[in-house]
C-alpha cells in the first residue's frame, strides 16, 4: 500500500508520528499515533480507555477496580484534574493526601503499577457535571470581567469565560504551572503512564451551546487598532478600501467595524460579515489552544497532545486549532447518543450513524487515527435509560465506521467531592462499574468488545473498502453556524451541509454504496481516478477546491455534482472556476410549484428540497434528467477528456423514497463497479473495513424492530462472499470475519 | 357507576349522545358515539376503521381488499373525496365512470353491501399527499386573493387559503352543493354505510406548520369597523379604553388596532396582545368549521359530524370548533410517531406515548370517546421505515392510554389520478395491502388486534383505574403557540406546558402513577376528593380555574401546586384567587446559581429548570423542601380545612434522575393510597383498564432494548394480583387479561 506508506513517512518528516518513541527511560512501552493508528510498543494497537475520575473514585477501590478495566481489554484511563477542587481558595493550591480526592498522584503512581497509560485533562475546562463547568467558583464570581459575553455584552452563563481574557490566562497560567510540572513528571518517556495530555475541554461549546459566540470587548479588541478583531479583518482584507468594498461600507479604519448581530438579513454582505466574525472567533479558539499546548510544552510535558471535539458536528470547527497547536496535536471527538429527554433520539439511529460517520472520516482526513476521547459509557441522566444493549450498539457502529480508539466516559464513578457536583452527590452516571463496586451489563459489553479487539490487532489498521467518494469541505461542514436557509445566495452552504448528511450521504447508504470521503482541501484525492466522486457544492467553495475539480476532471475524474455550481470562494468573494470550466451554464432554482423529476431513468423522484433547472446545457452535454412539467434539464453530462466526465445534478433532497437510492444507484452504477457489500434491505447499512488480507464486515441494523436481507460483499483480491438472508435483531450490529476462511 | 350514569343521561338531553339511532329505514345498524364509547346496534363496540381511497385503489380489487379489511376485524372504511378531482375545471363536476376514480357512489355501495361503515371526508381540504393539499389547482391558481399571508402580507405557501375569505367560502359551498347530497344520500339512517362525516382536514395546520397564522386582511378585517378582528376585540374588551388599558395604547376605535408580529418581546403587554390574536385565529377557525358543519345540515347530512386534530400536540386548538359546531359533532386526533427523517424520533418512544395519553385525555375531558382518526398504517416516506413491529407497539400504547376508536391510514393504497399527486405515481403508502393486493406483516398486526377487541366488547367501555390526577388546562395546552421562555411574567404558559409533560407526568408515571386527567373548566371534579389533584401552574389561570381549586381545598381535597402560583386570568388580568386564599405568600425565582434543592425527603434533586423560593411560608404552614444553600423554603403544606391540604413546590424540572420519581412518590404517597399498579423499572409504564369487573393490565417498553421488571397491580374491587418478575422485549407492550381468573 503505497499511499499509506507515504503517507507515513511524509508525517515522520512532519514530527507527527510516533510521538514518545524515543523515550529510552520508559517502564511502559512507548505509546505513538499514525495517521492510521496508535502503536504501543511499536505496533499497532486498539487505544481502549475508560474515565477514571481519581477525586470521585474511593482509594480504596482504585485496584479493585483498574483490575476490572485491564481484563476487559482496557489499556489507558483517563481523568479530568478539576482546577475547583486543586485551587478551592485562590492562590491556595492542595495536592495529595489520604483521601484520594486531591492525589492525583496516587492516581498516576498506581495505573503505572497496573500497566495502564493515563490520559491527564487539566483543563483549565472540565464541564464534567461540576459547578463553573469545573472553574473555581471565586474566578467566576470574583471577576466578572472575564466572563463571556453576546453581541449586546450580556453575560452568557456562570462558569462560561472568555477563553482569551488576559486576566483569565493569567489565573489559567498559575494553575497550569501548578498541574503541569506533576504531569510532566509521569510522562511515559520520563517512566510514567502519562500518555497523551489533553488541553481545555470541547473548545466553544461553553459558548455556542449557550446561545452566542463570545464578544468579551477586552479580548476581541473592538475598536483597538492592535485589537484581535481590527488585526484579523485587516489581515484578511489588507486596506480598509477593500473591506469597505465587501461590507458595502465606509468605514475609515479597521478598529472602528464592528460585528452585526446572529442571525443577519440573509445579504451577500450580512452573510460574508457573519462568517468573518465566525472564523475570527474560531481563530481565538485556537489562538487559546496554542497557548495551552504553548504552556504545556514549557512545562516539560512531552505526550502528545490531544483535545475532544464537542460532538461529530463540532470537529470541522478545530482545524484553526489544529494548525494553531502544530505538530504533536491530535483532536478526536466526543461521541454520545443521547444524554437526556430533549436529546432527538433516545437511542442510536442511523442519523446519529451519519453524524458519527462524518466525524470519523473528518478526523481520518485531518490526518489522525479517528478516536472517540469520549464514548458514552452510561449517563449523566438516569433517564432515558442508557442501555447496555443500545451502548453495544453504538460502540460497534462506531468501529464499523472508522473508530480506531475511545475512552468511555465513565467506566467508574463515586461521591462528587462536597460542593463541586451539578447533578446528584454520587457520580453513578450508570457506569458500567457502579459506586459500590457492583459489576454492570454494560461492563460484560465493553469488555467483549475489548478482548475481541485484542485478538485483532490488524483491525487497527484496517480502512473502509470503498467504492465511491464523498468530497468533504470543512468549510461547509461549519457553515450552518452562520448561514442557512434562505439568502441572496442560490444555495447556503448550511443547507449543503445538511443537504450532504441527509440527502445525497444517506441515499447513498441506502443504495448500498460504500463512500469514503476525501478532502476539498487536500491534492490527495486528485490522483485516484478509480472511484467516482460525489460533490455537494454550495454557492461558495474555495478556489483551489473548484481548481482540484476540474484537474480531477481534465485528467478523467468522474464527478456527480449537486445542487448547484459554487459561484464565490471560501471567502464569498466571485469565484466561478469550476462553473467557467463546464462552460457557464445558468443554473436557475426551478419556479414550478409540484415539478415532476425524472432522473438518470428513475421516474417521478419526490422533490422534497428544491429542483435547479439548466435552461441551456452546455454544447456537448447529454441531457439524462428533466422536469418532465417545464421539459428543462435538471440532470445533464459532460465529458471532460480523458475519459473523465461531469454529472451535474440540479436536485437537493432528504432521502424519503426508494426512488431516492435507485437515483444514486443509477446516477454512479456505470462510475463504481461492483459495489463493495450489497445488502438488499436499504435499512441495513454496512461497512468492509479490510487490511492484507484479512477483511471484517459489519452490518448494522439501527431500528427498533428486526430486520431481513440478503448481504454479499466482495473484499478485495477474494472472492465474492455471499453471506445469504441474515436476520438481525432489532438495535444491533453483527460481524463476519472473514480473514479466518469462515466463508469463502 | 352513578358518576357514568349520569354523564350518559345528561349527554342525551344535550343532543349529543347515539346520533344516528333513530334511523328507522337503516339496513346497517344504527352508529352513535357516547363520551364512553361507540356503539353499534346499541351495544359498545370498537370503532375499528381504515382509509381506503376509492380513487387510487382500482375497482377491480375493491371488494377483494374490502373483505380483507372485515377479516381483520374491521367495520368501517374512510376515504377523503378530493375536490380537486372532482372539480378539474372551474364549475365542471366529474362523478362516476367505470374507472372507479371519479366514483364515490359506486364505492358507497360497495361498503354498504360489503357492510363496513364508510367515513366520508368531502373537505374542502384534504391533504393526503395531493397538488394542492387536494384544493383544485385553478382554485389557488386564479385567485390569489384568497391566500393565507404572513403578517407582512407574504402568502404562506401554494395551497394554503385563508378559510373565511368570502370567495373561497364561495367556491367551498359550490363543491359542498355537489359532493353533501351524494353524502346524504348513503347515510345510516337511509339505510346507507356512511356513518360519520369529517368537516375539513387537520384545521389550522395549513397555517400554522408553514411558519405563520393566517392575516389575509379581507378575511380578518383589518381597519374595518365591523371586521372580524376589531369586532372580536370589541366583543372581548367592550369599550376601547379598556383595550387602551390593558395594551398600552392610545387606539380611537377598535378598527384601528392592528396585530403584532409573533414573538414579541415578552412583554405582559405583548404576550396579551398575540394571545388575542392567536385567540382570534381560532375563533375563525371555528368559525369556518362551524360553516362547513352548517352547510352540511342544510344539505341533509345528519351523521355525527367529526374533526381531526393535526396531531396530538394540536387538541386543546379546537375548544373553539367544537363549542362553535355544537351537538352531534366529535374531535379526534391524528397519531403518528413519525412520517420522515426530520421527525424527532424514528420509532414509538415514551416521549410520544405522553405526547398521544394528552391528546386523548383531552378528547375524553372535551367529552368524546378517545379516537385516533388518523392511526399511521404505513407512511408517506419509505425511510424511516414504518415497521409492522413498531406499529403494533404504537397501536398497544394508544389503546394502553385510552383510544376507542381508530382508522388506518392508510388501509390500502393505489397510482395517484395523473396529475394530482405530491409524492409518487403510486401511492403505495407500505400499506398492510400493497398495491398489488400483497398482504403485508401489517395486515397481520391490525388483524391480530381486531379480533382481540372483538373478543373483548367490553374494553370498550373500561377506564384508566387512577390513584391520582392531573389538572388539565386547556388554555395552558395551546400557549405555547404565543408565550414561551421567559418573559415579563414569571413563568410562562408555554413553559408550564412543558413542565407538565417532561417533568410532572412524567416523573409519575417513572413512579409508578396511574394518573388520569381533569379539566380545570369543569365542575366535574371538585366532588370526588378520593385521589389527590397535581395542579402544573403558570402565571395564568382562568378566574373560575382558580377557584374551583379553592372550593377543593376547602372541602377536603389535596393539591401538589406546582412551581408558582398564578398572577393573572385567563385573558391575562390580574387575579390573585388561589394565591389570596393560601394567604399571599411571596414566590421569587430562586437567585443561587448552584442551588442544592432537598424535597419531601429526597436530597438534592437535580434542578435543570428553575426552582421558586417562598421566603415567607403563610402562617400555620410546615415546610417541607428547602434550598439548603440559601435556607429558603422550595415545598410547603398548609392545612385547607376539612382534610384539605395544599402542598406548594417552588420546582420545575426535566424529568431525568431517579430522584425526580422519588421526590413524586414522596409527595403524594401520603396522598394517594395504595398505587393502582406497581412497577419495579421506571422504564416499563403500565395502564391498568377495567369495566364491570373485567380488566386489562398492559405493561409498556418503549426503548429499542429488553426491560425487566417485577409488576404487581391492584384492580379495584379483586385481590391484588402479583405478576412476578416480567421481560419486555424491546419496543413491545405486553398485556394481561385479568378477567378470565388468568390470575387470582
Amino acid at each position: 500500500m503505497n499511499r499509506r506508506e507515504f503517507a507515513k513517512l511524509s508525517l515522520a518528516g512532519a514530527g507527527l508520528a510516533l510521538y514518545g518513541r524515543s523515550a529510552l527511560a520508559a517502564k511502559m512501552p512507548a505509546v505513538a499515533f499514525t495517521r492510521h493508528h496508535f502503536e504501543i510498543d511499536g505496533k499497532p494497537a486498539y487505544l481502549y480507555s475508560g474515565e477514571f475520575d481519581y477525586f470521585r473514585v474511593p482509594k480504596a477501590d482504585w485496584r479493585r477496580r483498574m483490575q476490572l478495566f485491564k481484563d476487559a481489554g482496557g489499556n489507558c484511563l483517563a481523568t479530568y484534574i478539576p482546577w475547583l477542587i486543586h485551587e478551592p481558595v485562590e492562590g491556595k493550591f492542595v495536592f495529595g493526601g489520604e483521601d484520594g480526592v486531591h492525589d492525583f498522584e496516587g492516581f498516576v503512581q498506581t495505573a503505572a503499577e497496573m500497566g495502564l497509560y493515563v490520559i491527564a485533562r487539566p483543563g483549565p475546562y472540565q464541564y464534567s457535571e461540576l459547578h463553573y463547568n469545573g472553574l473555581p467558583g471565586w474566578l467566576c464570581t470574583n471577576y466578572p470581567e472575564l466572563q463571556s459575553v453576546d453581541i449586546k455584552g450580556k453575560a452568557i452563563m456562570a462558569g462560561s469565560v472568555s477563553y482569551i481574557h488576559p486576566l483569565f490566562l493569567e489565573k489559567a497560567h498559575r494553575w497550569f504551572r501548578q498541574i503541569c510540572p506533576l504531569i510532566a513528571k509521569y510522562t511515559v518517556s520520563k517512566g510514567g503512564p502519562i500518555a497523551f495530555t489533553q488541553l481545555d475541554n470541547e473548545l466553544a461549546g461553553i459558548h455556542i451551546w449557550f446561545g452566542s459566540l463570545d464578544y468579551n470587548p477586552d479580548s476581541m479588541g473592538f475598536g483597538k487598532q492592535d485589537g484581535r478583531y481590527p488585526s484579523y479583518l485587516k489581515a484578511s482584507y489588507g486596506d480598509i478600501t477593500e473591506l469597505n468594498k465587501m461590507y458595502g461600507t465606509s468605514y475609515t479604519d479597521f478598529a472602528a467595524v464592528k460585528p452585526i448581530a446572529m442571525p443577519g438579513t440573509g445579504t451577500v454582505i450580512d452573510v460574508r460579515r457573519q462568517k468573518d466574525y465566525f472564523e475570527f472567533y474560531l481563530s481565538t479558539v485556537g489562538e487559546y489552544g496554542a497557548t495551552l499546548a504553548g504552556w504545556m510544552r514549557e512545562m516539560g510535558i512531552d505526550t502528545p497532545l490531544i483535545h475532544n471535539s464537542g460532538g461529530p458536528k463540532m470537529v470541522a470547527l478545530y482545524m484553526d486549532l489544529v494548525k494553531k497547536v502544530g505538530p504533536g496535536f491530535m483532536l478526536g471527538s466526543d461521541h454520545y447518543y443521547n444524554l437526556d429527554q430533549n436529546w432527538a433520539q433516545n437511542n442510536p439511529t442511523p442519523q446519529s450513524a451519519i453524524d458519527a460517520f462524518c466525524s470519523l472520516e473528518a478526523l481520518r482526513l485531518m490526518g489522525f487515527p479517528p478516536t472517540v476521547w469520549e464514548m458514552c459509557s452510561g449517563s449523566a441522566s438516569d433517564w432515558p435509560p442508557p442501555t447496555a444493549e443500545d451502548s453495544k450498539t453504538w460502540y460497534r457502529t462506531n468501529l464499523a465506521l472508522g473508530m480506531k480508539g475511545c475512552n468511555y466516559y465513565i467506566f467508574t464513578g463515586g461521591p462528587n467531592p462536597p460542593g463541586t457536583g451539578q447533578t446528584t452527590d454520587i457520580y453513578d452516571y450508570i457506569a458500567p462499574i457502579g459506586v459500590k463496586n457492583e459489576i454492570r451489563p454494560l461492563y460484560e459489553v465493553q469488555k467483549e468488545l475489548g478482548l475481541f479487539l485484542k485478538e485483532r490487532p490488524w483491525l487497527e489498521d484496517a480502512e473502509r473498502e470503498y467504492d465511491c467518494r464523498f468530497l468533504f469541505d470543512f468549510n461547509m461542514a461549519r457553515a450552518d453556524n452562520y448561514w442557512k436557509g434562505k439568502s441572496a445566495f442560490q444555495f447556503s452552504a448550511g443547507d449543503a451541509w445538511e443537504f450532504f448528511r441527509k440527502g445525497a450521504l444517506t441515499s447513498g447508504l441506502c443504495a448500498s454504496l460504500s463512500p469514503a470521503f476525501c478532502n476539498l482541501d487536500s491534492d490527495e484525492w486528485v490522483e485516484d481516478k478509480t472511484t467516482p466522486v460525489i460533490a455537494v457544492c454550495s454557492s461558495s467553495m474555495s478556489a483551489a477546491g473548484q481548481q482540484r475539480i476540474v484537474r480531477f476532471l481534465k485528467s478523467g475524474g468522474r464527478v456527480l455534482l449537486a445542487p448547484v455550481l459554487p459561484a464565490y470562494d471560501e471567502n464569498l468573494r466571485p469565484c466561478t472556476i469550476l462553473s467557467d470550466f463546464l462552460e457557464s451554464p445558468v443554473i436557475e432554482e426551478n419556479p414550478g410549484t409540484f415539478p415532476r423529476i425524472s432522473i438518470a431513468g428513475v421516474i417521478n423522484v419526490l422533490q422534497n428540497g428544491a429542483s435547479f433547472i439548466t435552461k441551456t446545457p452546455p454544447k456537448g452535454a447529454e441531457v439524462l434528467g428533466v422536469d418532465e412539467i417545464s421539459g428543462h434539464a435538471i440532470e445533464w453530462s459532460l465529458k471532460t477528456g480523458g475519459g473523465g466526465e461531469a454529472i451535474f445534478l440540479g436536485f437537493r433532497w432528504v432521502h424519503a423514497m426508494r426512488e431516492h437510492n435507485r437515483m444514486m444507484t443509477a446516477l454512479l452504477s456505470k462510475w463504481a463497479g461492483p459495489l463493495k457489500v450489497v445488502s438488499s434491505n436499504p435499512n441495513l447499512w454496512t461497512s468492509l473495513r479490510s487490511w492484507q488480507g484479512n477483511s471484517l464486515l459489519f452490518v448494522m441494523n439501527l431500528w427498533s424492530a428486526p430486520m431481513e436481507g440478503e448481504i454479499l460483499c466482495r473484499p478485495a483480491g477474494k472472492q465474492a462472499v455471499n453471506l445469504g438472508r441474515q436476520t438481525l435483531e432489532p438495535m444491533s450490529v453483527k460481524f463476519w470475519d472473514l480473514s479466518k476462511g469462515m466463508h469463502s
